[in-house]
């Protein structure tokens, strides 16, 4: 194999990462599952308490030697009033009742201020455990933060969805960025642009990326094979990153009906939707997204709107009911199998040097 | 050059292909070029009237002894009453005011039946003048159509959007199905998917497309170099088809404003609109797009939109108003340059085979 700066730079084999999928997909086997067959296992702590994250990092530890990284949301300011919340309540209320979920179940919405502690604890046992590389979505840390995780011998990640948020992330001294392309699946990145004109595909955005920055390119957004991590390389970029392709492997904690819904998908069946958390992220369609198509307008930005269907999706995963469930996927559910990591790796890896 | 499936059935020497682009683009100069230094023009015949066609197709033979091919709009059902019509010209009254457009500039909306004869009388030119190559977008040929140009030796080219599509292109017994991405400018070729769910990015659309048949794909969204034209054959694609390249070298009929506006771009600054055609399509955001916005919902069908922003076009052309003009673009204008035709396939084929 060629020498690759990429994986050179992350002390990994080749240069695949598991994309930081949060909610409960990233578990210690996916995670040790990749880092040990080669490519970046990362965990997607975002909704993780910072507890949460640290039994994480040892669970993982006792199963790889090998390097991995996490994940983390960037605060964004929000404002969140009494009336927004029964705004939004009383857009999801026919949900509530159809899923038998009541008042009490709700959880109380943090201050933005909670939000900012929780992601400072967050990267203060990132530090404390010596994790290697970390990741950020949805915006760029602080220049203290960045100066603070670098004297900790930390690798920086951004994730940019143009052009624009890649020289940001570059000019912050961060080290690698990740150009994610409107075909992935999960959360929209975007935090310069807005969802709409943050949308552009990956054949498009990583040759454009590449040519702005120094800084290695990851490219994510519709890769699952060797065919993908190929083209991605041409284009520019040093290494894939790969959502859809790591929550269909046997060893992912995703919902089974979540994997076998990707797995009986075809590339039609997604959109982008901000029903589920307020932020625009792209999933199967189903029931959910649906009913509150035409009430997206007057949904609270996220993380409010997160937290008033936290109950819906831990509900419709004890009823086993994916209508009400995120169906995270990104638009190429026809190129999934149902394999293990080592066979996804070792087939994207085949005769590919 | 290895041998190629595509090259070798248009008679051509690169597996490049240049998008035939509506309205004025694809001049004998423009589609002479690119036949002439070993890729495939074509000529956007969709608004030609016949005759026009014909000596379009003269002019060319004029200037290259190769190959090259017409590109037809399927008419599409639609319907059209005297309270459409007054509708739409309500939603763009302000604009005909801006521009000075008054009643009479108003082209009459033809009949569905109209533009189907138009479409057939375009196809006997074909027949007539011997093209070597038809190429479809908005739908496919009748059966009748197929058996007819297939009796003539024509090779026969679709245009899908997905995997659905593609597959019904293959059955119909055409020759080559072009898998249009996302990324792609100017109108979006869906018709058995709508333009929503008929937007997939080109990295997720061609390894699926390439996968559901065995015609071969020709790649089209977001390439503009070397780089995506080796993506793209990697990801499953024989060829590459290439709108906003072409658009923008010297040869192109393309308003020089419009060439310019693309140069000076950002991948960010493209959006899907309605307001033109009545059909979405991808453009250059301006002030008619921001206008028409909000009124998208009401706005008629194609060709009837079409018809009645023919003059705004028209006007704008004249008094060299952008704003005014559709400004069609692919999502990586970051990579256009203004060239030649002849630069640019020739740095394209540079050591890629």
């Amino acid at each position: 194999m060629l020498r690759n700066k990429v994986a050179e730079l992350f002390g990994i084999t080749y240069p695949i990462i598991q994309a930081p999928m949060a909610g409960g997909i990233t578990t210690p086997e996916l995670v040790s599952a990749v880092s040990n067959n080669g490519g970046l296992g990362m965990i997607g702590a975002g909704y993780m308490n910072p507890e949460k994250l640290r039994t994480c990092i040892h669970e993982i530890r006792q199963k790889t030697e090998n390097k991995f990284g996490v994940n983390v949301f960037v605060p964004n300011d929000f404002h969140v009033t009494e009336e927004t919340i029964e705004v939004s309540k009383r857009s999801l209320k026919s949900i509530y009742n159809t899923l038998s979920i009541d008042e009490n179940m709700l959880l109380e919405i943090p201050t933005p201020k909670c939000i900012l502690q929780k992601y400072e604890k967050q990267l203060e046992v990132i530090i404390e455990e010596h994790v290697p590389i970390c990741s950020f979505t949805f915006g760029v840390p602080s220049k203290e933060t960045i100066t603070k995780l670098k004297e900790n011998d930390i690798i920086l990640v951004g994730t940019a969805t143009t052009v624009k948020e890649a020289i940001l992330i570059e000019k912050l001294g961060m080290d690698v960025v990740v150009a994610q392309g409107y075909e992935a699946g999960g959360h929209r990145g975007s935090f310069l642009n807005d969802s709409e004109n943050g949308a552009i595909g990956t054949m498009s955005l990583v040759p454009q990326v590449a040519d702005a920055v120094e800084i290695p390119v990851v490219a994510a957004g519709g890769i699952m094979d060797s065919r993908g991590l190929r083209a991605a390389m041409f284009l520019g970029a040093k290494a894939v990153q790969m959502g859809t392709a790591f929550l269909t492997c046997k060893e992912s904690g995703a919902n089974e009906l979540h994997k076998k819904a990707i797995l009986n998908a075809t590339e039609d069946e997604t959109t982008l939707t901000r029903c589920f958390s307020g932020k625009t992220a792209r999933g199967l369609k189903n029931q959910f997204i649906q009913e509150i198509k035409e009430k997206e307008t007057v949904l609270p930005d996220y993380p409010v709107q997160n937290y008033l269907t936290t109950p819906i999706r831990k509900v419709a995963n004890e009823q086993q009911n994916k209508e009400y469930m995120s169906l995270w996927s990104g638009q190429s559910p026809r190129l999934a199998k149902g394999q293990t990591v080592g066979e996804l790796i070792n087939r994207m890896m085949e005769g590919v040097f």
